[in-house]
Formats: C-alpha cells, structure tokens, sequence
C-alpha cells in the first residue's frame, strides 16, 4: 500500500520499498493512456519471492482466444475465451556497476522515494543504491505512456556515480518472452494461458534501434515494438545482442564520478487490429522515430497539457480530508489511463493495469464508468458507445444461438463482442446488460443532445436492445398478464436464474420506451434516417407496439405486506443468510461456499434494486427507497467492488448521511487502500467511477431528468468545501458547495438555467 | 440394428452385417456379468469406417480420474472426474488363411449369422469366408463372459477350411494399447481422456500362456489381464510375441479341407480393487487356469444353470406378440449383465456395454431399476443397496463441502462415491437422490423384511439422508410456515434451479418420516443397535422432532385453479414451449437450445411430477393424477429414456389403455430398435427396467401399500396372455393374466393373502 505519512492531494508516493507490498503498488504505479498499459514494474525487473510481483504491458483490447473446456458441455456455451495479452516487455532497462547487477534485493537502499503525479502523469523513482560491494549510485527513472501518442511509452534513465568512477553497464532490451498469469482457483482473475502464446516472427537490431515482431497464437494478431535510445554520456561503445526471444542493446560507457549519464529510451506499440499487417512493423518504427525526435522534455510537456486540460474539465476538490482528496483524484486519473478512446475498444473491469478479469469489458462501463466520462469529457463516452454500436453484429449473433428470432443480446464479458463467459449463470443470464447499454445512450443523449450520434449509432443499438427483450419477455396469464421476463440473473450474483429481476424488469421498461420514443421522433424529425433504419433492420410497427405494451405492462415485483420490491420473484421465499454465524475469514462469500448454498439465501453481493432506484431515484418516492434501502442493506455484504458506492449514494438521498460517509469512504480509497485484497490483480474501474458518482450524484445529488440538470447538494460535516465540475449540453458549469451554500460558475457555454433542489437558478 | 424378420423369444439374430449397423450391434451382442462387459466387437478386430464401431471392455467400477476444468471455477465444484475405462483387449484372435487376413470386409461373405442366446448367454457367430483369393472357410465363434466367474471370458474359435487344405495361422491376443471414447459435444457421453491412460507394468508369455499387467495413470489402480488356450488340431507350431503393449500367441496349423480346428480361449481379468496389489497377477493366473481346467463345454453348462434359475425367477411371458416378447426378455438379460453384485459396485447407466455417461451410477439405480431386483432376485437389490451404504463416508463429505453442518449428500453421478457431476444445475442441484435412496431402503424392507439389512446398513442410511434434508430446507414465513426446499433441481432437467419441487418435496417427506419412524422402531424393537446407531451418529431427540415437524409440514405446491401440482413454485409462471414451431430435428431439446432457453419455458425433459405420483400412487386420489398427467404430458418431449416407462404406468392406472400401450412399446425395444439414436454408447439400463416396471406395476397393477401385496392385472387388447413372477417376503409367486382373468401360483414359500384390486385372495 501506498504510504499514508506522505498524503500528497496530487499523486501517490512510496518511500520504502517492501517486497510484500510489491504486487499492489505495481497495479497502483501503473501507467496507461487507454491503448497501452504498463503495471509499475521495476526496468530492472523484480527477483523478490514467488507470488509478490508480475510484469505486465498490456494493450487495450488486444488478445488470444482459446477453446473453452467445459467440464459438461451444452448447447449455446461461450465457445472461446478471450484473454487480453501481456504483451513484449518494452522497458526492460537493467544496470551494472563493473560486474555488479543493480536490483532492488540486492546491496543496500539508502534511499527511495517513487511516485506518480496526477497533473504530470509521470511516474518517478528516485533511488541512492550501495552495491554489494559498496558502489554508490543515484538512480533517477522518469516514465510515461503518452496521452497523445497513444502508441509510445518513454524513459529517462538516469545514473550518477557517487562515490566512484568507473565502468558502468545499462543494457536495454525488448523482451518477447512473455505470458499470462495463470490461476486455477480464482474466478476473479481467469484462467489464463498455459505457456506463451506470441511467437517472435521478426527482429531488428541496428546501432541503438531495435524491433520485435510478434504474432498471437490462435486469433493470429500480430504485434510490433519497436525502441530507439539517446544515450547522453561522453565515452561509452554499444553492443547489439539478438536472443532467440529478446533485443537488446548494451551501453558500455566510463562513467566519472558525479557525472550523470542518462539513457532516452522511447518505445512504440502497434498491432494488426489499428494497421494492416504490412504496415505494423513499420508505424512502429515511425512512431517511435517521431517520438524520439520530439524528445523526452517535449513528451513530458504534451503529457501536462494533456492532462490540464482534463483536470480543467475533471477536477474535484474536497476541502478538509487530504486522503480523500488523494483517493478521488487517483481514481480519476486511473480511469482515464483505462479508457479506450477510438471506438474500437472499451474499459477492462481492471482497466490496463493487471489481469483480472482477463481485460474483460462489463456493463461496468455504462453502468459506472461511462457517467463520469459523460460529464465531464462527453467524446469518450460517445467514444465507449460507438464500441458497443460496432459490436452489435456479434450481439445479434449471440441473439440467435440463444433463440431470439429478432434483436441483439450482448455478451456479458467480452473483448471483441463475443460471448466469453463460462459460467452462464453469472453471465450470459446476465441479460440487464442490454439495458444497460440502452441506458446509457439515454443518459448519453440527454446530457448531449447529440444528434449525429443519436442517427447513426444510438437507434439502432437501443432498437436491437428493445427487441431482445420484446422476445424475451411474455405476458404471463398467473402473473396477471404482466409482461414477465423469466430465467435470468440481475446485477447481484448472488442469486441466480430468477424470474423477474427487478432491477432488469425496471430497466427493460426503460429500454423498451425509450427505444419506442426514439423511433417516433425520428419518424417525426428525421424521416431520411427513419426510412433507412425501418429498411436496414425490417422493423415493423407491430413491434413497436409490443415494445409499448410491454413497457406498459411490465410486471414490477411488490410486496404489499413488507412494502419492499423483492428483488425477484423468489426472494422473500428464501430464508436470510446466517450473517451471526459467517466468520469474517468467509467473506467473499463466493470464494466459501458453493453457488447452491448463495442463491437458496436471501444474501446480496451488491446493490441490485438500490442500484435500480439510484439509476431512476425519480420514479420511486423517498418513502419506498428508504423501504427498500432497509431491507436490502442489511442482506448486503459489499463482496463486489461495485457496491459502496451505490449504497453511498442512496443513503444520501435519504438523509443517511452517516452512511453515506462510509460508504464513500469505503469506495474512495478501495485500491490505494487494498481493501478488497486484490488489488495485485488492477484497479477495480468501476469502483473508482463509483467514487464520482458518490460525490457529484450522492453529495452533490446531480440528476437530469424533465430536460433539467438539478442539484441538491449536502456537505459532509469532516469538510470546509468541495467543488466539482459538470459537462452538460455544451456547457461546463464549476458547482462549489461550502458550509453557506452552494455557488455556481459557468466556465463554458451559453447561459442556462439549473435546478437547486426545486429553485431554479440562471448560470450566465 | 437387430433385423426383425428373425424374431426369436429368447434371442437377438443378426443376419447381415452392415457397418452402419455395426456401432449400435456391438452393444446388442454386448456380454457381461455385473463384473466384466464386452461390447459385442469382432475377436479379429473392426476396420469399417471412422465414427461405425467403438472397440470396448470394461471392469464395473475400474477407472481412471482426472482434474475437471471449468472455464470458470467456482467454490465446491467436483474436482476430478471419474471414467470407467476401457480396459486390456483381451479377446483378439486373428485369423491369416495362407497369406490372407480374415476380415468382415475384405473378400466375400458368403454366409453370417450373428446371436445371442438369453437362456445360455452364450454369443454366437457363424460365418462362411471366401477370401479376395477364393479360399473358403467357415468360422465358428462362441463367446461367454461368465455369471459363475466374474473374472472370467472364454471364446471358442472353431475354424474348417472348405476348399482348400493348407496353413492357417490364428493369432491370439491381450492388447494394453486402449483408450476412452473421447467427445467434446455430447453431454450424454462426457469427454473421455486424451490418450492412453493404462501403462502396461509387467508382461507374461510362456507357451500359449501370457498376461499383462497395467496401471492406471492417475488413481493408480492395478489391473492384471491373463489367458490360457487349448487348440484342437493336428499339427501346429507356435510363436510367443511380445510387443510393448501387447503379448500373442501364434497358432501356426497345417489345416486340412473339411476338418475343423478349434482354439478355446480363457481370460481372466483381476483388479486391486478386489485383491492386493502383490495379488493381482496371481489371482487372474489362477483364475484362468481354474476355468481352462474346467473347460469351455460346463463353463456354458454352469452359465446355463445360473440362467436357468434367473429366468425362473424373473421371467415374463407375453402371448401375442412376439416382438414384444423378445425385448422384454432382452433388457431383463441386459440388466443381469450390469448388475454390479459385490456391494462395491453398482448399475452403471448404461450397464457395461458403452462409455455413455462414463460408466456412472445415478438414481437410475434406485428408482427405475432396484424394483426390478428387488421383486424378482431381491439379494441382488441388497448388494446394490450395500453399496450406497459403503459410500456413505463419501457423501458425509460431500455434505460438509456443501455447507450441511449434518447428514449425508450423495453424488449425482458417481462410481466410487465421489461428486463427479462437472455441472451442478443438472448434477449437485439434484438432491432428490438421497429421497430416492431412502425411497429405495423403504422398498426393500417392505417387500423383504430384512432385519439384518435395516440394522446394519438401511437404519444409517435413513437417519444421514433425513438430516440433510432437515438441514437443506426451511419453514419459510413467506409460505405459511410450511418446510420449503429451494434451489434444487428435480428429475426433469429441463428446469433447474427451482424451490420447492413437488417431486423432490415428496419424496423427502417420505425420507423424513420413514427415518423417524425407522428410528422409534428400532428404539422399541432392538436397543441393542439403536444406541450404537445414536452414539455413532451423535443423534439427538431434537433432531427427530425436527424430521416429524419437517415432514408433516412440508409444502407441496398445489394450484387450486387448475387443480395441478406445479412442479415447482415458478412453472406456472413460464410460458409453455412452442411445440408447434419445433422442427422434430430439434429433438432432443439439450442439443438444441442453450439451458436458459429450456429452463425459461414450461417444457419437461421427463415425468417428474407424475413420477412422485407413481412411486406414491396410493397417496393421490384417481381424479387428482388424471388431472396432472393430462396437465404434464403435452409438455413432455421424452428427451429423457427415463420417461416414457413411467407414463406407461401412470396411463394405465388413470385408465389410459391405448397410451400406456403405445408408451410401453416405445419402452420396451427402444435399444433393440435405436429408438433414441444412441444405443451405440450403451443400452439404456433404466428404461429396461423400466419394461418391466410398466408390465408388472402397469398393466399387472403391482403395488404394495399397507403391509399387502396388492395386484390389479389388465390385459392390453394385442395380448392373448401374460404372465410375470414376484419374490416378496421369501414367496415367489407366478401371476397369469389372460382374457377370462387371473391366475396365481405359489412357486416358492409359505401361504400368503394378497389383494387383488379389493379382494383378499390367499395363495397356498
């Protein structure tokens, strides 16, 4: 864990390095700009014991499949997974002083400070290391993956004798030999690959440059690194030495005492999914040219404006608790180093810092993730949308394998849209995710009223969405002739294949009507595109009536006694988990006792219809979410990292804001904090947007609905003051709330009016 | 296929041998004795094309395990599976007439009859082989596997050249170079292993005497295969080879024109299962030794002895037709040959003829083919009851894993006690077998009156079965307090996951009342063994009370409206399946449709419901079964072999003649005529018993309640005359059926009354 003595409001610093906290801090210093990851490896690499380190570079989206093997097959399973490749170790830099290897292990550290700062986006390692044999060598590494150059990482490497002159050795390298961590027992994490899956077609060595090719072993993408060094030093030979899997280039250079030498090295990524194969090798090669041509200063320069501006669109400030100030902007920072930006990818459960979840996509991103992009840099989640408009042709692919005549289902987890979960009960059940989708381009399209998206991506997507759950669903004569959605998992996994899931009965209602409004506007404002989309997907206006009806009809769960929404059919026939008799060493529960054990009690891993009230807080009174709120809190133990933050949020909108509190600090600092343990394996995204949403839409209490931003905020009474900003409808509006009130300043845009609570207030 | 114009009472004949028959006949001509099975293969080998045979022996409860992959784990997931193996070959002979290989499809076949007798169990092939360069021979092939000694397959191997004298050389065989059927897409067979997993440890060959000893690769079970041969003939020399895997004996023979040379072959199989390791060898060299010395004509006399008492006891003699007839009288053979009788091993599902289901027992045993044991050779139903007492440590296990802090959970599919069911909605889910071992302990002491079996194994039984279900369900507020189960699948498992299913409701009802009343009996009848029975069991008073409270209690969904038992709380509430849309290729619905699509529908795989009311047939009134039966069966696909025998005889005693017939003579030849396409991977033990189940408790009206045996015979209209035999209570009593009504005889035993429909009618 990071070290709390040194809270820093804008980065996170470690001043001694433990080998027991390697794993975590390697996912907590990780880098990345949305394409490319880097976990907070040492260049020199990390001898430390077994299971408390693991090298990783990972590219977004970029993956080798396998055939999944079923211990009993049956019809309609996931058939391959896909796992999201580490990739050719780019920033191998290893040291020797005469004939003695730098390592962290080794000799004596007589300093160390590492950090990573939110503004600069730059991770630092500041070392003064005592050989074995008593050599003193300061050591200053500067790192960063480029926000603007999506395909470059680059390094300043920077040693200084202290105490002697003599030869010293940095030899760099481009590592194939690479693979995936493999677990058996961990359904968080997957089971990886056995062995290596890229092959080294291809290698360049010449002078300081040097490039790797390879290809993944089954989905056949191929990759290329390439690297390119300045060495400034002022005697020094180089070496070129070619492995079977490895490039390297060693500099053997006279260092003088107090003399610094300092290694450039730049390193560029390109694959088969951006280029074509012909030209993989040689953007490569051209990017990391132009990279070095620009230089690590200028790189670092385009780095800070780069994330200026995001902090000028992003930043939240809390007044009064340095920790919290630390955990929210790191959270942010960390999301937007996870989220893909080109429309092709998406934000991995663990963004790209580690490999749970083997770089899955969820309905984390529209659920959690996706709100905050959307208010605040509204072009990525546009960006995460249009991913999911290019994946629908896999969506009404897995539609039919599931017998859906009509519509697109996607998949529960997935990288390139296919179906790759192997447990479909907490998966392909999981058929909320189409709502989900259909719910951001809701939220999507009130807050940006973007048209062009709203023609060409969002019509469709929310058409297919619809019809799926128009098939899905029936009308079902014992239960009144509701339209009853049947055999399918809500967002808690803890119970499992129920019938009407509130939270994904509520949300297809949404779906379906939204989907039906859509269409009739478009008939009414956009008949051109009207005629195409009525064209392009066969759509008949009986179907839209079915939506309609179906929307009308939605059977919603209510127990009139307890005056609770059970969370499905079921739930109250079941008898409540033991919570008394559950030692704490039992927690996740998923991990102790058998799926048959979890669904027969009533027990939730995360919020389900809370989450269901937080996301449409206007349809339900306070009365009946505080109904709901009780009963379900106390069934809940938080085992998914997506819980917190909703309880946060609903406590705040009844006034538990004591609760709320904890919640929020619960969620702020999950990953700095390692409070779920796992942390070794990435970040957990979603928390981390969680973390936003607790602040703007909880604290805060920002909802859109009637055509209206309002707000309704409440401060923590640990705070003096805290601000935050909000993208809406070509505006950014800075909402600051202290003790006295709450003022508003309007930093872009046209004048508009707001809600505070009911008041309505002019911003101009 | 068998043909039919060769119908024979008491025997199947094959009259032309056809590779597409070839598959599914090797299972017909199947021999086997509980122990040992061999599928019906050539003694000279297969070679027709790929996917038309499956080369295969087997040792009942003899087989290998390995690590099951998921692709997603999850907490208390079978761990390894278990497969029968396919064992040393053991009856390869080979026939070279001067430079010719003799095979089925080389040359000409001039002549072929294949049969297998039920009276003599003895295999039989007879062939005239003109070979591709015009030498004729006849081949004369006898074959048992031995009911008097288990370890022991003898083959008589007569050949008499016809137009020709000159060298004929035969080749006998044991052949360690074997292998599972593996699979990757029929769950119905499971997926095998790749490779070999038999090493060969120790090889014999001395004159025409060899053996092999193999070891299994991961449960290291010890096998020895050994063979002795006696030849007949007037001049040969012989050849000893050893090969890797493989010991022969070359029979070289100056054959003369007209004069038949006969090789008689033993063989001997023996396992550490049933001796020690240093033993193993020894015992199958003293076995084939014992058998050689006793010759092949009384080994056919004693398999002739042991059948003769077997039909004695068991048979049924059906006037009219002949068809019919035969496949009774062919699943009742088949089903002695499965019957494992050591109270070590068990009835496979499909016997010892085919890898199908890998060789594992199920609650086929105890539901569908105990009855059959226990009316007519009741010691063979004790053994198999035994057996489920000598795994009760296993599933004590298992229960714990399952979070029952008491009692006993037994495996889904098991062969040596372990949970092997790789997925739990269709395996672990189905808790319903320890009711129906309880059901099975409950049956047999009715029909026996064993003392000796209840106080030494059935008493245990009950209370471990009755106490996980006091652990596994609860009295729920939310239905009246009743005793409710949930999350548990019930027979048909084209539902999963369910609470409350009537099936399973009722048959634990049963389980905890007959252990409570079991227990009270043995307190006033044999304290002796009831306070062993509380001290080793740590049983309590309260726990009693809960098994009556539970019991009297429990809640069997019921709907007033229709007047229905629903088969679980939430039928009703899905949509019927849309039988009219179904293409008959669709069929069955596992291989077609994801298990979401199937459990989402009112749709059974097999009778479940009307199952419970046919074991508990005195327990529902006439009116009430009809209305169910009518209400299941339109949503019945009989996917299932375990479905149709069972509405045979809830047919009949609603009254629906024309059904239950139709119904039976789907039952009653389904291997014979391949009615379910996979007779190939081995017969359908179950629905064999099932045959007899429908004619005896069907159309014979057989049913016990009230300490009576009572009988209620009609006689379909196709029949002149029926007639069947029954074992209870140490009388064996013959019930003859024919138009005018029926008639008993006492065959065995004291005077007894028993009821036929209201009447007393006693038999001395």
């Amino acid at each position: 864990m990071v070290q709390k003595n040194k809270t820093c409001q804008w980065c996170i610093i470690e001043n001694e390095f433990k080998p027991e906290d390697n794993y975590v801090n390697e996912t907590l210093f990780a880098l990345g700009n949305g394409y490319l990851g880097v976990r907070g490896n040492f260049e020199e690499g990390y001898d430390g014991p077994k299971g408390t380190g693991l090298e990783g570079t990972y590219i977004n989206g970029f993956y080798d499949s396998e055939v999944i093997k079923y211990g009993e097959i049956a019809y309609g399973y996931a058939e391959k997974s896909q796992t999201m490749l580490n990739v050719t170790d780019g920033k191998v830099i290893k040291l020797y002083i005469e004939d003695e290897e730098f390592s962290m292990l080794s000799g004596e550290i007589l300093a160390y400070e590492r950090s990573l700062d939110f503004k600069e986006g730059i991770l630092k390692r500041n070392i003064i290391w005592k050989s074995p044999k008593g050599k003193e060598v300061r050591i200053s590494v500067e790192r960063l993956v480029s926000f603007n150059r999506k395909h470059i990482v680059a390094i300043q490497y920077e040693v200084t004798p202290i105490n002697f002159s003599g030869s010293i050795k940095i030899v760099s390298a481009l590592d194939g030999e690479v693979t995936n961590l493999t677990t058996e027992n961990d359904p968080r994490v997957g089971a990886g690959f056995k062995g290596r899956v890229l092959s080294v077609e291809d290698k360049r060595l010449a002078n300081t440059s040097g490039a790797l090719v390879q290809r993944t072993k089954n989905t056949r993408f191929l990759l290329a690194c390439a690297m390119q060094h300045q060495l400034k030093a002022d005697s020094y030979s180089i070496d070129c030495i070619e492995d079977e899997l490895k490039v390297s280039v060693a500099f053997n250079i006279q260092a003088e005492k107090n003399k610094s030498i300092i290694l450039d090295k730049y390193i560029a990524y390109t694959t088969s999914k951006d280029f074509k194969e012909e030209e993989v090798l040689v953007k490569a090669e051209s990017e990391v040219s132009a990279a070095m041509l620009c230089g690590f200063e200028k790189l670092k320069e385009e780095q800070k404006e780069f994330l200026h501006e995001f902090w000028y669109r992003t930043d939240i400030q809390i007044e009064g608790d340095d920790s919290l100030q630390q955990g929210i902007r790191f959270n942010m920072f960390q999301l937007l180093q996870s989220a893909g930006r080109d429309g092709k990818t998406n934000i991995a459960a663990k963004g790209l810092t580690g490999e749970g979840y083997e770089g899955h996509y969820f309905w984390d991103t529209e659920i959690y993730i996706l709100p905050f992009f959307l208010y605040t840099n509204p072009e990525i989640s546009r960006k995460l949308l249009e991913y999911r408009y290019n994946i629908l042709p896999k969506a009404r692919d897995r539609a039919r394998v599931m017998s859906h005549k009509k519509g697109a289902l996607y998949a529960w987890r997935t990288i390139d849209g296919e179906e790759c979960s192997a447990y479909y009960p907490a998966g392909t059940a999981q058929y909320h995710i189409n709502a989900d989708i259909a719910f951001a381009v809701k939220r999507y399209m009130e807050a940006t009223e973007d048209r062009d998206f709203l023609i060409n991506f969002g019509a469709e997507i929310l058409v297919e969405t619809a019809r799926l759950f128009a098939d899905l669903g029936e009308f079902i004569e014992s239960k009144d002739n509701k339209f009853c959605i049947n055999e399918v998992t809500g967002p808690d996994e803890y119970s499992a294949l129920v019938n009407n899931n509130c939270y994904t009965n509520l949300l297809a209602r949404e779906n379906l009507s939204y989907a039906y409004e859509v269409v009739l506007w478009l008939r009414d404002n956009e008949k051109e595109y009207y005629d195409k989309l009525v064209e392009k997907l066969e759509l008949k206006e009986e179907e839209m009536e079915l939506w309609k009806k179906a929307a009308s009809n939605m059977y919603i769960p209510y127990n009139e006694k307890l005056k609770i929404h059970p969370q499905d059919d079921s739930f109250l026939d079941r008898k409540p988990w033991d919570f008394a008799n559950t030692p704490k060493e039992n927690y996740p529960l998923l991990m102790h006792y058998h799926p048959l054990v979890i669904y027969r009690h009533q027990v939730c891993k995360q919020a389900d219809l809370v989450l269901a009230e937080v996301l449409l807080s206007h349809k339900f009174s306070l009365e009946q979410k505080k109904m709901d709120y009780d009963f379900y809190e106390k069934l809940t133990t938080h085992d998914s990292s997506l819980s917190t933050c909703i309880f946060s949020i609903a406590a705040c909108e009844i006034g538990y804001y004591d609760k709320a509190y904890e919640y929020f600090i619960n969620t702020a600092r999950m990953d700095l904090d390692n409070t779920h343990g796992n942390s070794k394996d990435g970040i957990h995204a979603a928390n981390m947007a969680g973390t936003w949403m607790c602040l703007v839409n909880g604290f805060g209490g920002v909802k859109i609905y009637n055509d209206k931003l309002s707000i309704a905020p409440y401060i923590p009474d640990h705070w003096e003051k805290y601000s935050f900003r909000i993208s809406y409808r070509n505006r950014l509006i800075k909402i600051s709330v202290d003790k006295k009130g709450t003022s508003y300043k309007l930093l872009e845009g046209d004048s508009i009016t707001i809600l505070e609570r009911e008041k309505e207030i002019l911003l101009s």
